[in-house]
């Protein structure tokens, strides 16, 4: 195994070298030129975020998605990200190269650098690999798209495919054994979601508050709900679904107590959003523009908290949304 | 036990107050208004960087001066941190608020402010309590103090005293039993380092390479001579020392060995500097107006690496310096 130094300079140095202010990663902080930035963090634990035996690729692109997942949810362009990392003790050095290769990736994918950070181990045997991200983001044009700026009478949006990164770690743990297509797409849902970066660039000015998903959708609508004032009413079958999920729907007993099952899981990292009716036309061409699905999905109402309403427009019982690190 | 957005929103977000931009840590990303950034990013882990019996409100003030340091170092004025805990499994609360007190009495100190971050905790009994900070800061008038920047001819200087973490961690551990009130003095200069936050921004346009002191003044000399090219000598008895650490060297049998192993111990978070023979004046006022002491111990010259040198010019010979995660 090589030394930190030689790890940094090997592995990471080179994922700075498009960032002039990374200084190659050799001097203690860096620079960073811009107007107003909007900085996110987010940690992945190894054993609560992603599995011991998630390839290390896939978990390297994760701890940058779920992060420009945050940016593109405040419409913001990402620019660049410190990196820091606590190793098991004893990681071998293959392990770090094929991380730092994720990285490599999805930084050339989403156009970002490497600008700086910390690479420790662990003193104690079994400790858990921790990834701790912290992003820098510009301020689109028509600035930073807050939670709290829903106003009653909006439209509820939400992007892509609802439930899928659940099922999929239900099908990796093989709590639920769907085809093999199908257990490939949930899995990639759950190991590598997609960040909706350039529709998030493109509401801005439109979107009166957003957020990721990354709670799960009840959950996160009532972020929204709770810092705008207002409550949120979601239709169940508006939420837009992937193939492999309807199947799992069909198959189960109670259809409506499924769909709050998939509305409550986490992980999806789709773009949660309202938009004033006058809107409409306009999130049409972003979600064109842009290539990237949105659905309606319901509307901004007096009161508080998340109302999720079935077919007939009932309320569904929705189980306890989201996930709380210090619950059980 | 409190839920995690209970635990933010009584915990953290009041330590957020006086940012603006942090939104009451109530949105996804936070937005920083600045000119030119300095970010820096340093990972504390327990068993590692501090001991698990360590106070938690100690820890909380480490996890921000190391950060503190960095950009001192840098000639940077701070400005906020990000921060992100990966908590024990079934961490209690009162070891969460004492750990925000810290941060608190630190934040008031050096007048920066929480502006963001992540706090989840581990899915594994016994992991240990992870703390990453992200630090920004506004560059000083008079630019970035680089590693780079050593020119032969330099004088090089270093601030405070060398070696007293070291010896206070051995202290802790019971490798060495100092009198009462060098024990306290030593202990929290382990625990509690000062960050040299005022010199820092003093010494923009006099020094001309600058980093603190973490991985032992002869590892982090070495860094300065490696980026700038440039070799660097040391005169061991010229290197400041406290009372507790003459006391403990007068001890000892090999006086040059014993040098040695202080200017090759880690902590001290001191800055190590260097600066044109025609700027003493200016360094002398830098060290007087910030009330910092500061000590010339030695020249920038020809070659490359670091050598410390006795009372009589001889070579001392000095074990490796630094501490490497990735070797034993």
């Amino acid at each position: 195994m090589s030394g930190e130094f030689d790890i940094i300079a090997k592995y990471f140095a080179p994922l700075s070298a498009d960032a002039p202010g990374a200084f190659n990663l050799t001097d203690d902080a860096a620079l960073v030129a811009a107007g107003d930035l909007v900085v996110t963090k987010d940690i992945l634990v190894e054993g609560v975020h992603f599995r011991a035996r998630d390839p290390k690729a896939s978990v390297a692109r994760k701890s940058l998605r779920v992060n420009l997942s945050d940016l593109a949810a405040k419409g913001a362009r990402p620019i660049g990200y410190f990196l820091g990392c606590v190793w098991p003790l004893c990681v071998k050095e293959e392990t770090i190269a094929e991380f730092a290769e994720g990285l490599r990736a999805d930084q050339d994918h989403y156009k970002i650098a490497l600008l700086g950070g910390d690479t420790t181990a662990h003193g104690m045997k079994g400790a858990p690999l921790v990834i701790s991200v912290t992003m820098i983001g510009a301020v689109g044009p028509a600035g930073l798209i807050r939670r709290s700026g829903a106003k009653i009478g909006d439209d509820v949006y939400v992007s892509g495919t609802i439930g899928d990164a659940g099922l999929g770690l239900a099908a990796l743990s093989g709590e639920f054994k769907p085809g093999a297509s199908h257990k490939a797409h949930l899995s990639e849902r759950y190991q590598l979601p997609i960040p909706r970066v350039s529709l998030g660039g493109a509401l801005g000015g439109h979107a009166s508050a957003s957020i990721d998903v990354s709670d799960g959708l009840i959950a996160d609508a009532g972020h929204v709900a709770r810092r705008s004032g207002v409550a949120i009413e979601i239709l169940a079958e508006k939420i837009p679904m992937s193939d492999a999920a309807r199947q799992w729907l069909d198959k189960q007993d109670n259809r409506d107590a499924s769909i709050a099952r998939l509305a409550a899981s986490g992980d999806d990292y789709e773009i949660l959003f309202t938009a004033p009716a006058a809107r409409r036309r306009s999130i049409e061409m972003a979600s064109q523009v842009t290539k990237t699905p949105v659905a309606r999905i319901g509307a901004v109402v007096k009161g508080e908290g998340v109302k999720l309403l079935n077919a007939v427009l009932a309320p569904i019982e929705a189980n306890r949304g989201g996930y709380d690190h210090f619950q059980p």
